[in-house]
């Protein structure tokens, strides 16, 4: 029997996803019709992102599971309409971009490529960096991209801190969690990462109090969630010079509007939301297993918890 | 019975190395006298950069070994009158530092971090960079400091090559050798890492005609030697575009002189010989072993050969 794949994820997705996903589930045995259009009550599967018009899932009846291309589902979890089973998306390729950014920005502070890249008084000050070693990184979310990316910054010799709500124990990072763990690890912290999920409890983690707790002198990189950080506190901590830098890919509103104080900010970069972006390629494998197994009545990969928002 | 060590390593070094020193042979149960000046035909080891004036070994004719606190032994291992054994720093926080550079400079060109650094006109262009298994890195010079740095390119997810003069087989390292390797090589790299030893066979390794086998837009990193490279080559296919980018750290004149074109090439990044410095409290550590070995007659570690000249 030849099951209906929907996908509704916005402009331009359904181009880079109808090969590629058409040839994931063949390459799993799937006989499906992968479709932009189909009657709601025929679809077995939504292939989703948020971008996408479709907001009422109401109609989707026989839908046995809406596999979210992205990997943070808060605009999409709250809605009531959704009440089949959902998915985040955990591509290998989204999180080795993901490691390959973060190992990238916080090298680039480390060893303050800057100075060398814009030296118009042509300084020669053969003064090294510290080692990476004598540098204290701190992971806010230890989740599966958190811990790749820790990992990576390990092998590199950085002192990497993990943070997370509730408690974690992960092999040679040093973890931390709950509000007083937060006020240590960030006491600590020459360079931030915050790769939290956005939650009620996660939006603006990194408020004036918070950022008061940081050395002089840090660094944020925030390639999670806008919301993470409360602007006018991030605005007010560069203006003192207590953080140093903050390189930023995701931001409350996006694009980031052209009049925003981050664009000219000389103390701010502003990546354009691609730490992380999903490949059709990859994710296309992960969007076909997930169907295989619904069909096959076995678990969903990266299911959601409703109650946690993630 | 207390032996002499010497130190005659130029400007600044008396004072980096003298306590460090004298404790790291103390930690290895070595009696000595560490002095900055001492009759010639007393001192037992010399701890030695060519910064330093001394430049007739003759009169030390009791030393068991010169010790080099620099990894390249060019500027020395010629002189006639060193016939003392000599050997190279091989610190571990140098490796460590080299690593450091050489992964910060391939991932600021890898992910194109200057277009995100310097960005006038707030462009938003979400176009993710390829992931680092899409990208061809060469390294020529797979010794000690080249595997270390090509290791650490590869746990990344680079896909790196690896060319010396003679054959070579590194673990997960496809490796070239010869001419017809590194032509072979560079025709397949985005990003060059010289790393070679400087001798007669790798001075100006990358000339005119080399540089003609890069794609076009290819990356140099040099953090090697400043002799590898034939600078108005190197000038010539910047200007052509074949080299789009050369970041440098080593030079044939240091400091680098302020009318080098090189400074204010936009095209040039320049970083002041600090890719690989050695750090005295690991380096001292290496240098009383060394003297270690000689009191107990073990042979000593890095030995320079003097037909090879490292």
């Amino acid at each position: 029997m030849t099951i209906v794949v929907q996908v509704s994820a916005g402009p331009g997705n359904w181009e880079r996803y109808h090969a590629p996903l058409t040839q994931a589930l063949l390459d799993v045995g799937i006989d499906a019709t992968v479709t932009q259009t189909a009657a709601p009550e025929t679809v077995d599967y939504l292939v989703y992102a948020p971008s996408s018009p479709l907001q009422d899932f109401t109609a989707f009846n026989r839908c046995k599971a809406v596999l979210s291309l992205w990997a943070g589902v808060e605009r999409v979890v709250g809605n009531p309409t959704l009440t089949q089973p959902l998915c985040r998306m955990v591509d290998p390729a989204l999180t080795q971009g993901m490691i390959e950014w973060v190992t990238g920005h916080s090298l680039r502070h480390h060893l303050n490529l800057d100075q060398y890249i814009n030296n118009p008084d042509r300084i020669w000050n053969p003064e090294c960096p510290p080692l990476a070693s004598e540098r204290v990184i701190a992971m806010l979310g230890i989740g599966a991209l958190g811990q790749a990316c820790a990992q990576s910054l390990r092998s590199l010799g950085f002192h990497v801190l993990g943070w997370s709500r509730a408690a974690k124990v992960i092999d040679g990072i040093q973890c931390y969690h709950g509000d007083d763990g937060l006020k240590s690890v960030l006491q600590q912290a020459q360079i931030v990462v915050t790769l939290l999920p956005k939650t009620a409890e996660t939006e603006n983690i990194l408020n004036a109090r918070a950022l008061g707790w940081l050395p002089q002198g840090a660094v944020i990189l925030n390639p999670g969630r806008g919301a993470l950080i409360d602007d006018d506190a991030l605005l007010a901590a560069l203006a003192t010079g207590q953080v140093a830098h903050a390189t930023l890919d995701v931001f409350r509103v996006e694009p980031l509007p052209l009049d925003h104080p981050f664009w000219a900010h000389p103390q701010v970069t502003v990546t354009p939301h691609i730490a992380a972006d999903t490949r059709p390629a990859t994710s296309a494998k992960v969007l076909a297993e997930n169907i295989r197994r619904g069909e096959a009545h076995e678990p969903f990969l990266h299911l959601v918890d409703r109650h946690q928002g993630y």
